[in-house]
Formats: structure tokens, sequence, C-alpha cells
């Protein structure tokens, strides 16, 4: 394909949809991409761009001049515009914003880039149909037209008075019914959800699922109307998040895809891998320390991976239950209560377990005191392990810390450590050494 | 609030939300949450009854007579209703429908309580806007007008053909733009994404914010229009997905939320605790198999613990960014030449740790060649690991099995006992026992 038969390729692209190239593209090495994409039209090559992966627009964007990239933002909407723009450096930001001819679009784009990207600032786009309150529903119509080219779509009409203030919004489908003599102020729906522009962005996506928007105004301290953010935004902030918890889950610091590079990827894992040795070398220090009862009772050592790998599950699993049900924000009732229920939970899972074990040991090693020994210290390890999965969470929630960090290697290496120091000590009672 | 002054929670609570209510009565018990649902307005209490968690939801709808349901039901769109219907008892579902005395609503709930709730049958709605190719602007804008009051967002205007069989898209934009004469198959637009209505709601979701659509059109085989998804119910798949990948990486099988009961915990958490008592036993065996070989090296057995807990975390994290990576589509290449990439990242990676852990046996125990062999192990342990975590998911996935589930105690498990078991026999082999 790539034998430099250009018709050839345009005819075969013209009939896929952006998104289906992008992936295309993805699949193809840099030179070839970025050859397609100066082959293309910038109407259709800015949403393939805006549909593909970060680091691969940013290898494509690399081998373009600052021109040709200003020409890619003039056909986006401004809050993809600012977006691709912020992937730049500081130097080429210039130069591209310099170079967009729309002298609208290149203010719009310059004030979003002043938002953080994790605000609603950050997320909101410039497109939006406003209309004035003082209008006529003819007025309206024909404004609405001429403002709609802009707007991919038109989710609501917001209303706003002489100072630009949001006052209400009005749907289509009242505009299609109402008179074509009234005026907006007769009817338009003052009740009208909005968020402020420094709002968290994970606060606006709450928002927004929670009362089923599909798009929401975003104001500024004085609530005049600055812009307005689509669910499809938030869709991917949803997506990010649960991403994002979940590498924490599984001790991956700082957003890595499978196809990063080897350093970003040992940079993203080898944190939580030294806090895991931490650990390990603390293990080794308390079993070091019952050391004497080694020579007489080898067999409880033979068990301390059992135990740790015990206390690691339950932690894992009682930590992230809570850290799910706070990001769901349906975590209700006292710590203590919780507590208490976590202890009854990891008892039950416990005592069936050391049953198990109970067996397993008695039989095998025919010592009823050691079978006993192992068991009860199991029953208690896991209880503490459930409690400290639970507590340490909502104890961070508390503080204002995201829970998520308790989940994954954190709870997993501190309950190997206290879970071995138990286990010990409790066989060391029962054992009477 | 709860002492029988109906007025006053009236005049409350007709100031909220029905989203906001629906938290309200969260925190109450199901007596006075009933007792609230009585005294609102039915068109006012479905909404709220949607909005709150299943489980609450259940305990209301107890309380509730199936003439009571049935008004709720009334007031829900058909894809809300079929899903509050399917929560009850087959016994009640059968009254509750009966009682329903819109005969049009009735057979359109009965349709989608036929699909199943992962398709995109289970995922539409029956409520939309369609027109017929031959109809006149005009006549379509009088059409809209009446089925719009039943629809309550107006995404697109579906058309259809003499048969009903789905043949394009109209904006309403465009509508507003039209000559009022002009005929509907002059002005529409053939292109248009739809799903099948067996479609896998995964697949729904993934098209959906693939191409950026807010609703969907969903056909039968013969491609004839039988309802449509919109993107809020697409934000629910995508969540739920997230919190079950989730969860499997935390050992917990099934939907459970942290309020759930103890035995529901219980049963969701065991069968993976399970696993982890029979690895631990696995690596008991192990130990036990190398006990005559180490009364000299008792110092050995020490580190079992941190090598199982860096086996363990390796191979999770690997197995979650494969996870991941499958998740969104963005693993390429071949199995092969992943395996490769991962084995250059865990060797550093375990180099780095390994040179510390090096350096801290051999000053603490003063012996250069078992310094040697634990580090050397761990090394080995760490390839190996990262090996397992990214082959299991991806093998899982080739064979079309959920690669999620090699996440969490599985991949924990599993690599405890491998790092276990190559860690002594590494260390014999280095030793020369």
């Amino acid at each position: 394909v790539q034998s430099k038969n250009d018709e050839a390729i345009l005819d075969l692209l013209n009939e896929y949809h952006h998104a289906d190239i992008a992936e295309i593209l993805e699949d193809l090495n840099t030179e070839q991409a970025s050859y397609i994409i100066k082959l293309l039209d910038s109407e259709k090559t800015s949403e393939i761009l805006m549909e593909m992966d970060e680091g691969d627009r940013e290898k494509i964007l690399a081998t373009l001049s600052t021109k040709e990239i200003a020409e890619e933002i003039e056909e986006l909407d401004t809050d993809d515009a600012a977006d691709m723009i912020a992937e730049l450096s500081e130097e080429r930001q210039i130069e591209v914003i310099a170079q967009i001819e729309d002298e609208e679009h290149k203010a719009e784009i310059r004030e979003l880039l002043t938002y953080d990207e994790d605000t609603a600032g950050g997320l909101m786009a410039k497109e939006l149909v406003r209309v004035n309150e003082n209008w006529t529903v003819t007025e309206c119509v024909r404004e609405m037209r001429a403002q709609a080219e802009n707007v991919t779509r038109v989710h609501s009409i917001y209303v706003v008075d002489g100072n630009e203030k949001l006052i209400g919004r009005l749907s289509l489908k009242d505009l299609l019914m109402a008179s074509p003599r009234a005026h907006i102020s007769t009817v338009y729906i003052p009740k009208v959800d909005f968020v402020d522009v420094n709002e968290d962005a994970e606060e606006v996506a709450r928002i927004m699922q929670k009362y089923d928007l599909e798009a929401i105004p975003v104001v500024d301290e004085n609530k005049v109307l600055l812009g307005r953010i689509t669910i499809d935004d938030i869709v991917d902030v949803i997506k990010e998040e649960a991403e994002k918890d979940y590498q924490m889950a599984a001790g991956i610091t700082q957003d890595v895809e499978a196809d990063d590079s080897i350093l970003q990827l040992t940079r993203a894992r080898l944190p939580w891998l030294f806090l895991g040795l931490v650990g390990g070398i603390g293990a080794f220090l308390i079993m070091e320390g019952f050391k004497g009862t080694f020579e007489k009772y080898a067999v409880l050592f033979f068990f301390t991976p059992l135990i740790a790998a015990m206390a690691g599950n339950v932690g894992v699993q009682s930590s992230a239950i809570i850290v799910q049900g706070l990001a769901n924000d349906d975590v209700k009732g006292s710590i203590n209560k919780r507590l208490i229920k976590e202890m009854f939970l990891a008892a039950l899972n416990g005592f069936i377990l050391a049953l198990f074990l109970f067996a397993f040991v008695w039989i095998t090693k025919g010592s009823f005191l050691t079978a006993l020994a192992i068991s009860v210290s199991l029953v208690a390890v896991i209880i503490i392990a459930g409690l400290i999965g639970t507590f340490v969470p909502l104890f961070l929630d508390k503080k204002g810390i995201d829970p998520a960090i308790a989940t994954g290697p954190f709870i997993t290496t501190s309950n190997d450590i206290f879970g071995i120091l138990i286990y010990f000590w409790i066989a060391k009672l029962i054992l009477g050494i």
C-alpha cells in the first residue's frame, strides 16, 4: 500500500470512519503514518489524530511543522485543540498558537490552556449555543443556526442575561413547540445545573452521572457562562479513574501502558517492588528473632509463605471493597461498625480455612498441638489482616488522602510483616516454647 | 422528620432532585423510606427508585403491593421499567405486568424482558423518535411532537422505510434547516451506525466510545428498528466492567459491595482464599523437601517470605498491565516479542533489587556465597514471575477466556510456588549442597 500510490490510498481511506483510520495508522510506523496524515485533508486528519493514542499522536506531531499542526488545530473543537497543543513542548506551543488564523479560536484556546487539566476548565469546550433572554424565539432560531455550525452536537441551549450570566436553559424540543414571537425570557427553564470552572474533574463526573446529564455548563465565580462539558469527556474521566485505581492496586505508579518503553515501565514498577523488598527484609528479621524455635519446630517455618499469602490476600480483598465503596460513595456508617463487620467476616473465613489446615497438619505431622498452634494463628492473622485492610483506606479517606494507595503492595507488605509476627508469637504461646 | 408531618415532608422533598432524594432515602430504614415513597407522587418516586442502589430498591419494592409497583412502572421508560421488573420474583413479575394499564407499554416491557441483560437488547429502550422516509418535513415535525412526549431526550431521529427497516438518521439541526415541504427521503443521512439486538453489551460500549456516539439504534437480523441505547446506559456498562476487573484483581468473585451481608461477602471471598491456602500448602511441601539440605543454611528459610512476596508482586504488575492493555485493545505484536520485553524489564528490576539484597545479606551475615545465592535466585525468580504474569493472560485471551481472572490471587499463588521452588533450587546449586 505504501508504494506511493496516493490516489488508491485516498480512495481506500475515504471509505473509513476517522476512528478506524486512527487504528490503522497506529499499526504503521511513524514515517508511514505521517505520510498518510500529510496526504489527507486536515478536516479529516485532525479527527484521526484526536482518536489516536497519546504516544502515537506525539510521534506524528513531531514530524509535522508548526504550520501543519496549526492547520489541524483550526479544524478541532476548542477542548480537543487545547489538549493537542498541551502535548507539545512549550516552545512549539507558542509557535503553533501564533500560526492559528482564526482570532476567536486562538483566544479561546489560549484561555483553555490556562486551566488545570483535572478541573472543569480543563475538560470544557467553548463551543456551545447561547441565547439572550431578551431575544424572541425567531431571533433565537436565527442566531442558533449560525452558532450551531460550530457546534457538533446541540445538547442544551443556555440562556444568559445581559451580563453573560447563566440564568437557565432551553431544550430544542421546547423551542420547536414555542410560539415564534414569544420572548425567550418567558419560555426558558430557570433550573439549570452548572459547575464552577475550578471544580475537580472527578466531581464533575460524579455530578453528571448522578443527575444523568449529557452536558453541563461551566461558569466562573460570577456565574458568567464560560463553556460546557459533554458526557463523552466524562466517559474518559471515568475510564482513567478506574484504570488509575486498578494500576494502584496492582502496584504500578503513574499511568503506563503495555507499549511504553522498558525504562518508563521500570520507573512505574520499581518503587512498589522496593517496598516489597523492605517488607521481605522485615520478615527476615522477625524470623531470625524466632530462630531459637527453629531447632525444635522447623515445621513452623515451612508455613510462613502460607501465612504471609493469606494475610496479603485477605488484606487486599477487604481494602479493595472499601476503596471501591468509597469511590462509589456508598460506604455509610461509622468506622467502628465497619471494623466489627469485617472482624466477623474474617473470623468466619479464617475459621473455615483453619479447619482444613488443621486437618492437613494433624494428619501429615501427627502432632495435635502443632496443628492447633498453626490453625489458631491463621485465624488471628486473617482477622488482623482484614482489620488492617479495612481500617487503612477508611483512615486515609478521613485524612483526605486517596484511599486507593492503600491497596496492592502497600497492604500486602504490611500484612506480610504483621502476619508473620503474630503467627510466631501465637504459635510460641500455644506450644509453650 | 418522621413524626407523620406529611405536608412538611412533601414541601421539603419537592425542592430536591430525585437523585438527591434517593440518597436521603438510602440513609433511612426501609420502613421510613417506604413511607415516604408512598407519600410522594409516582411520577417522582419511579425516578427516585431507579436512582437507588439495587439492594435498597429491592427492600422498598418488597413493601409495596404489585398494584403500587405497576404504577411506578407506568411512569418509567421501557428500559428502566424492564430492569426494575427483572429484579422481582417471577411470580410478582407476572402480577405486576398484568396490572400495567398502558397496553403498548406492557407489550414493550414484555419484549425487553426476553433479552439477556448483557446484550444490546437488555440495554435498549423502546422510546425513540422514528420517521418514515415518505413523510414531508412538516408531517415529520408534527409526528415528532407527538412521539417526543414519550422520549426524554431526542438524540437522533431514525428514518425507516415502509417495512420498518432502519435506513438512516436525521438530526434535529438538519430538520430545523430543511424546507418544510421537502420529503424526508431527500434530506436524511443514509449513513447510520447500528448494533444487532444480540450484540454483547461490552462490544456496544466499545463501538459507542470509539465513534463518540451518544445514542445508537438497535436492529434485528432483518434490520428492523427495535430500540435505541443511550450513552448514560453505556457509562454504567463501563463502570461495571471496570469494577469487575478490579474485584477480580483483588480476589473477589461476583459483584459484591461493602454493604452486602457477611454471608454474601464470604461467598465472594472464600474461594480465592482457599486457592491461597492450597498454594501455601504447596509451598510448605517444597520447603519440607529441601529440609535436609538446609540444616546448615537456616538463613535461607528466613528469606522465603521475601522471595514469595517479590514473585507475587512482579506477577501481579505484569499481568495487570497486560489485562488492562487487552481491555483497551492496545496490545499489539506477538506473544514472543512481549515476553522478551518483559524479560528485559524484569531482569532490570530484579538486578537493581538484588544489588540491595546482596549488600544487606553480605553485611549482616558476612557470607559472600550465601549473599550471592540469595541475590541470584531473586533475579531468576523475578524474571520467571514476570514471564508467567505476561504469558498467562495473553494465553487465556487467545483461548477466548477473560484474562482478568489471571490477575490477583491466581497469579500470586502460582508465582509463590514457582518462586520458592526456583529459589531453593538455585541456592542449592550455588552453595553446592
